[in-house]
């Protein structure tokens, strides 16, 4: 009757200089001996040599290798009913649509999947949902958590730096996301998983708390990795994405319905995180703390971000998920949040 | 063939001011109407009234209630099959050693068990394994992970400060317990669970970057129940004790053995870890500021332990676990520690 | 490290009279209170009424009611991410297709997938695979198996005899698939799950020894959905479908390939079956007896089935699965079987 | 929220004749190279030099090997404590007593139990539960599945016949517990699992169907462990020992517990299945066949078994699990069963 809440979790998670060089022992070490490999848009001729010799040196045979860049439900069903019967492991290589894709295509055919991410750009290659195109809509769609994550600190150095910042802006959402989601509980709308919050709580505060001296940093990067992916398994203890995705969420994605050039996911909703944190009036200081250290607000004010989408967005966010209820499904707060983006000084700084 | 990778984890996990009176709403919200509750000796008159009140105030029947001082698995087994056949959860309130005998009789008749520590003087209170005396032997023996985990911090204020030191000091151990367990991976004595590791740093790092200004703090104490349970659950995955006890745990066992009264479990574990980080040469500044800032540096000095103690105990320490690997397992580590026992300045102080 | 095979098993398993009517009950006994129900081509007017009347008087919310009539993936992923969030249940009530159909909708939202057959022409209402047009090719997809089954024998009875007849087929089936199994391990192209084999043994056995008068005796057909209902549990533990899909379903398939209108599952497998028992020299009484008590002999007689198109299937069959090894994989046995297509008495009889 | 339900099952099931000499391969075959090997009384003379052999030639250490004669809990405790840290599985040889040691003991290890029963008297090979001496009196402990069962056919039919009688009375009475069970539900007194009563139906149907000209029929005695083996399965899923344990059980309880020397457990149960069958007025005729046919109530007249005993004990019944509602727990039924002791003609032919 009152059986243990069980959860599955990755059995492999490999962060460190140098991964993809050794995937091949990485996969073998748990006999893995048939796979397919997916890659981001033009990441062959970058990574294709190494992880092939890698793999292939391991004696594992590639059934198959190719570049990915469709998250449409349609491609991926034919990519996935395409792979040969004796596949154990689809990996997929890359930025979140690629991972997105081998993600989906593990899950219908019941395949290990090896998350590969080239760039932290968000919490994707942890999680166990994919955002992917249903008839032309963007639709988060349930399919299920890594068998394995491999992540090469060497190639996210390498990478923009703007790929970091959205990394950092999407972990510490975290801490306006959990905010929302203990207040929905206060107000009867849901009912918390006390592990999932604390183990979230723990990823974030891991992360905010490290000392670095430049978001390159092997530690820093390490951490970073490391937290996105506990914070996956918050995700999944809990059930559900809400302990991982707030009104910061919510404003990101009303962004994507009507801009036509959306920003990187993260950035977008590190904006929002520090708004939110301003309207929660909830550990304002660590936010601030952060996106300064980091250089997050410096890069945003790059950007030519608009202030009135994000007013727009704040006002659209409750209809984006309209059974929850964070702080922004309350008429007050949408509006204290609009205040806030015309009169806050930082965000004053880095909109236009 | 390649599963994922399931663990266990609490259900309930409340950690707060004034827990010990929610304790029914907390049970009857899990659906639990039948339960027994042992105490730690004396506790009845401290606590008994607090939560018998709100454990009936939820409708719950109490099929016992007593207090326990005993962790012989005789006496367990006794207690555990006399416990009526409708009971569903049996809940240790107090120290470790009823924690642990509470635990095994839930064990003995898979009925679920509540853990509810009274003090944090170690993390046997999310640890799946008990330590019981069997034929007159402190023994480790398996059991299982809690389902549900209540701890109320205002209860943990008002105990002596010892335990509170000695939960600092059990926690902390965790940073030199898993430089053991990466070295003995290294030494190939072993397989690393990675997430495990992850895990187990996440709680640990998270805790001691944590701002305070008295071990009293209502977050201070917080962090440090919550990460003592998250480095429960890295136990979990890695399915042993190897994460969270290293070498620093085998000075603490061996130290039991022939000391007439050892001292607090994660007191004695404290001061073997700033050792073992110093002969590890690893995270020495994070382990002393730690020690410092908390006070734990000026407690152990008003117990007058023994430095030839601590030299008997680093020497005996690879006989406790032969099968292991850590550093002590190394003739050149043990020489090099009781170099450092007999020279180091702290250890100097707060040893005699 | 040697965990133990744990499976999944529905937690609902109604078969009797009336239980279309008693869907309500069932449903809310399992706390499920928002479903959509989807029926086969025209069954709304046969069983929508008498459905509809119970689960609403349960106090369930219907979501959605239709009637469908594709298994193509295309189709199925359209009515799968239209399904409303709050739903917990995808009821698919009906013959195969949409069985198929809702058993594939539930897995792509993770709901809970109710099976009600209102046939039992195969074994596919319990089986974790559906059978769907992926680019136009029918393929065998992993799903998951059903949370509930459901079936209505006063329902059974009243459906053309065919479909009992196929039901039997395809049971017994199972005869010869499990003899294949095993010399498929004989030869070390394989390794059997121990109780898979012996359940689904189990579960043949129990039905072919089963006395009865009718086919469309309430025994009989309790028997024979609770026989198919086990042997999808040996599928589900054998982790394939190699204990209950042999030689006989290679035929079908194979049938299925070039027939312009093949004949129900059951019945081709079930002519395949005779025929492989005589190949394997394996207990051809019992299933002579069994095909000629229930009358399916008889029936298979009244088709028009042809000698030429088995013989064309026989000799098809090794490449359906050119990765198995089952009797029909070796060329002497293939010969054999053509020639006993030839020559055998009761095949002459019932084909042309 | 609506889990699948997951049970555990056995991975290795082997039944043949030869199997204790083919014990190495099997356990090497699952990857287990450390065992303990516990027999019962005077079973090492018999099969000690066959299994060493296999193992032993299979690179298999031993660490222990040894005679058990007890099912005292503390007596288990200590064997079980004593056990090497390295070993993987305790396998036990032999009869009930046995069994249940190595099944407690691997239990308290959480090691794996293989179970190798030499005689058929019961269920308890296979069931997860062990009957011990708790404080001197016989106690049913939760414990684990079997990992592995091995049954020596060979040996099965070199045993007195009396041991075959004994786990044909234990398998038949499956038809009169599952009667028991359905009628507790039909009384409100419990929820059925419809897959688990299922299950258990199919293993006796599936049993008591077999022809057989004798009961050493190397099929008969197959179909007597695997319809065994199939009914704990159907215990497990239940979670209780309901569907394999009712009214004819009570009997056999009541009269372990004031006779000097009780009979096989399978032969005091099939007796009494035989009456409850008659009190039931269900399947009257299966039960008589079987029992004739098998020569079990020849078997039983040669006992000189009391009538006045079964009389004494069917009112003892109730009170042995006085929270079931069995046919026995109805003192019109008590009446009933005691009128036919004293009427019935085959009890008073075997019965004195």
């Amino acid at each position: 009757m009152f059986t243990e809440h069980e959860i599955a979790i990755p059995s492999v998670l490999k962060v460190g200089d140098g991964m993809l060089g050794k995937m091949g022992e990485i996969l073998s070490g748990k006999d893995i001996s048939h796979v397919v490999l997916y890659l981001g848009n033009g990441l062959i001729d970058l990574f294709g040599d190494r992880v092939v010799k890698s793999v292939e040196a391991a004696g594992i045979k590639i059934h198959d290798m190719k570049e990915l860049d469709s998250v449409d439900i349609d491609d991926i069903i034919d990519l996935a009913f395409a792979v040969d019967n004796e596949v154990q492991a689809i990996c997929g290589i890359g930025g979140g649509k690629v991972i997105d894709a081998a993600k989906y295509a593990s899950y219908l055919r019941k395949m290990q999947f090896i998350s590969v991410p080239t760039s932290t750009s968000s919490d994707g290659f942890t999680s166990s949902s994919a955002s992917l195109l249903v008839n032309g809509k963007r639709t988060s769609v349930p399919a299920k958590m890594a068998y394995g994550i491999v992540v090469d600190t060497g190639v996210l150095k390498t990478a923009p730096l703007k790929f970091i910042h959205s990394g950092v802006g999407d972990l510490t959402a975290k801490i306006t996301s959990l905010y929302d989601w203990v207040y929905e509980e206060q107000c009867g709308a849901t009912v918390i998983d006390d592990f999932a919050l604390m183990m979230a709580k723990k990823a974030v505060n891991s992360f905010v708390r490290t000392p670095f001296t430049s978001i390159t940093d092997e530690l820093f990067l390490k951490e970073l990795v490391d937290s996105l992916a506990m914070s996956g398994i918050a995700n999944e203890i809990a059930g559900s994405s809400a302990p991982v995705s707030g009104s910061e969420h919510l404003i990101s994605h009303a962004l994507d319905s009507f801009l036509e050039r959306p920003e990187l996911h993260g950035v977008q909703v590190g904006v929002a995180t520090y708004l939110m944190a301003l309207v929660q009036e909830h550990r304002v200081e660590r936010v601030k703390t952060v996106f300064t250290d980091t250089g997050f607000f410096d890069y945003v004010e790059t950007l030519g971000m608009k202030k009135a989408d994000y007013i727009k967005a704040v006002d659209m966010a409750p209809s984006v998920k309209p059974h929850r209820h964070t702080y922004l499904h309350e008429e007050k707060y949408r509006e204290k949040a609009k205040e806030l983006i015309a009169t806050d000084e930082i965000l004053s700084r880095i909109l236009v």
